[in-house]
């Protein structure tokens, strides 16, 4: 599984994070997509410049590779991510699916620098009840509704 | 907590969600954030759509919410999903930091009509080298360069 390539590909992640830093323009983080070989799109971490909490280096490197290929699933693809990714980051990974994941510094890396993820990671894990996020469930019922539409809806589209 | 205005924003989360599905543009989900008593965002799921696997409407919502706002974080506002948020939702309703959240259908509710919410809860709680994804660590050295730069550097935007 490891390879030159690889080893290239990854290099290029941790170099896109090292230039975000440089350039300021965010965290120390970078992504890059490969499809059959080539890089099909790359990702930084823009959430200040962009003011979006969402801008981690793998979702915007995931919302561009599927730009390109003009699909909502990253058959086929491996995913080099220059810090193991956060939950958001890997669930994104998971609804795009995606043939392979690497991943360079440790989610414990990432907090030692004064992310969140490993504490993210934790919370996630807890029954909502108990998690530091106050979170109240409502209205089941009625959400059903919606529930029940979607199965009977002639015009959806599965995935 | 519970009160006449939170029922009327999660019913509009709700509504969303169906008309969503009504319209054929995506699957069964709305949400909603607030803030002083007001909507200033809202969000459907548009993944087919839009081809973007992280079109989710908690997503989709936060973003809107901190376009409105010029914010990276959603401070005093609180977000109505009429599904519990996915690992990738929940992530990043943590990075938005909201004051509350609230919602209807559960993750269960998710994996009966063929979501993966609850698959890929289980997933996230996985070590890396017992997920289903074939994940590979390499070249945690190369990438701890890009945190001593994000440590020492004198242009970040801490967050």
């Amino acid at each position: 599984m490891m390879s030159e390539e690889s080893n290239r590909f990854m290099l290029e992640a941790i170099r896109l994070a090292s230039e975000n830093v440089r350039k300021g323009l965010g965290g120390p983080f970078g992504a890059v997509i490969v499809k059959e070989g080539k890089i099909i799109a790359t990702g930084v971490n823009s959430v200040t410049k962009d003011n979006d909490p969402t801008a981690h280096a793998e979702i915007n490197a995931i919302r561009a590779a599927c730009r390109a290929l003009s699909s909502y699933q990253l058959d086929g693809c491996d995913i080099y991510a220059s810090c193991e990714p956060c939950p958001m980051c890997l669930g994104a990974i998971y609804w795009a699916r995606p043939s392979r994941l690497y991943f360079a510094a440790t989610k414990q890396d990432a907090a030692s620098i004064h992310f969140d993820d490993q504490f993210i990671y934790n919370e996630v894990a807890l029954p909502h009840v108990s998690r530091s996020l106050p979170t109240q469930q409502m209205m089941r019922d009625e959400a059903m509704e919606s529930f029940r539409l979607w199965e009977s809806s002639e015009v959806k589209k599965q995935y």
